[in-house]
C-alpha cells in the first residue's frame, strides 16, 4: 500500500456507520464543533449553499422515525438534517433582484452545486463527530415523506432536506465494509470498457457475498451488483421528488 | 468555543483552497492514498455511485485548462475528475434487467444520491491530500464545456463529471476564509424567518467586504450577499446542462 500514516488518514480509513447509540445527548460544545467543522469544507463560489437543522423536538423525532421506520432517527445523541439552501444567497436582494435571480437558481446546475456543497460539509461533520469519539450515520430515508419533513422544518423556497446525520456515543462496533477495488473506481484518462469494468467487479461481488453472509448483523446472500440490480429493477415509486423540487424552485430547468 | 482538540479537527479547521502548486508530481502512493480515503466515505445504500479519473495526458490537461481559463487545471501535482456514476451498478445485469433499471436510475432521486456520494468521497480526498502536506482545490469550472470533457474521458451513459480536484505541493499560503456565522447556518427545529435570517447575515456581509478588500490576492469591494446577487441576476446561460444530463440518462424524471 503506502508508507504514509497520520491521524487524519487513520480517522478516515476507520470509518463505519453507527446505527445504535447510547442514551446520551451531545453537549452544545460538541454540536458547535461539528457544525463549524462542516462549514470549513470548500463550497462552490463560496456560496455555502446549505443549512443544517438540529431536530431536537421529541415529538418531531418520533414522528420522523415512525414515517421512515428508522429507529436511530429517534434514538441518538443528536440529529442533524442537512438541507441544500440557495435561499440565503438571495435574502439581501431587492424584490426585482429576487425575480432576476430565479433563472439561475432554478437550473439543474445550481441544484447540483447546492447538493455538492451540502455533501462536502456533511462529510466534514461525520469526521469531526468521529474525531470526538462519537459515531455517525448518514440517513437518506428522512426524505421518505419529504413534504412532511419540509413542513416540520418550515423550509422556504430554495431550501430542501437532503439527508440526516444521526450522531451519538456508539453502542455497537460494526466491521469496516470492504470498498470496491481501487481499479474499479479510479481510472487514468478514460473510463474503461464495459467488459473491463465487469472483470474488475467480479471478484468484489464474490467477496461482498461472503461479507454479507458472515457479518455480525443483517446477513444476506447476495453480491454487491446483484443486491443493487434486484433493488433497481423493482421500479419502486420515488415519492414525487421531482415535483417536490420543482415546487421549491429547484432543478426546474 | 470548546475545549476539544485533535489532529482531525485541526486539519479540518485549517482548510484553505490552494490554486498555485509547485512543479512536482504526486507519487503513485499519494494518489492511491487519496483515492482509498475517498472510498471510505459513506455512500447511500452502499452504491458507491462515483468514479474518479486521473487526468494525466498533458494535451488533454492543456485543452481543459484553455477551455476553462483555469491555469491550475494544467499546473498541479495531479488532477482528479470526480464523476457521478450510476453505471457500475448495472453492468452485471442482463439486458432485460438493464431495461428494468432505467426508471429508477433516470430519476432525480438517484441523480441526487449519486451527486451526494461523489461529494462525500471528494471531501475525504481533499482532507487526505491535506494530511499528506499537499494542497487542493475543488474546481467546478471543468464542466464549462461538459460535452467536450465527457468525450475526452469516454464517459458512458449514467456517468457525468461533476468537478475536478487539483492537488499538489502548495506554492501559496492564502488566508483562511471566514465562514458564515454559525447562527446563520445552524438552526434548531425550524428554519428562521426571512427577517431573522437577514439580521444574522448583515454583520457577516460587512466583515466579508473587509476581507475581500484586504486579502492578499484577488481583492474586490463587495460583501458576501452582494457578490452573489450581482452574479445570479446576470441570467448567464448555463451551457445546456439539463439537456446533457438527460442525454446521459440522468435527472430525467
Amino acid at each position: 500500500m503506502n508508507n504514509t500514516f497520520n491521524e487524519v488518514l487513520a480517522a478516515i480509513m476507520s470509518h463505519r456507520s453507527i446505527r445504535k447509540f447510547k442514551n446520551e445527548k451531545l453537549t452544545p460544545s460538541q454540536i458547535e464543533t461539528i457544525v463549524r467543522a462542516a462549514q470549513m469544507a470548500s463550497s462552490s463560489r463560496f456560496m455555502q449553499a446549505y443549512s443544517i437543522i438540529g431536530l431536537t423536538d421529541p415529538a418531531l423525532k418520533r414522528e420522523l422515525s415512525e414515517i421512515t421506520k428508522t429507529p436511530y432517527i429517534e434514538e441518538n445523541g443528536h440529529l442533524f438534517i442537512f438541507c441544500a439552501d440557495l435561499k440565503r444567497l438571495t435574502v439581501m436582494g431587492t424584490e426585482q433582484e429576487k425575480q432576476d435571480m430565479r433563472m439561475m437558481l432554478e437550473s439543474s446546475v445550481f441544484y447540483q452545486i447546492a447538493v455538492t456543497d451540502t455533501a462536502l460539509a456533511a462529510q466534514n461533520a461525520v469526521l469531526a463527530a468521529e474525531s470526538l469519539g462519537l459515531g455517525a450515520v448518514i440517513i437518506g430515508s428522512v426524505s421518505k415523506d419529504i413534504r412532511r419533513l419540509d413542513q416540520m422544518l418550515a423550509l422556504p423556497e430554495y431550501v430542501v432536506p437532503l439527508f440526516g446525520i444521526a450522531v451519538g456515543v456508539p453502542d455497537q462496533q460494526p466491521e469496516i465494509k470492504p470498498r470496491l477495488p481501487l481499479e474499479a473506481v479510479y481510472f487514468e484518462n478514460r473510463y474503461p470498457s464495459e467488459s473491463d469494468l465487469k472483470e474488475r467487479i467480479e471478484a468484489y461481488d464474490h467477496d461482498m457475498r461472503h461479507y454479507y453472509q458472515t457479518r455480525s448483523e443483517n446477513n444476506r446472500d447476495a453480491g454487491w451488483s446483484r443486491s443493487h440490480i434486484d433493488l433497481l429493477k423493482l421500479q419502486l415509486p420515488l415519492s414525487g421528488m421531482t415535483e417536490y423540487l420543482h415546487g421549491k424552485g429547484l432543478n426546474v430547468t
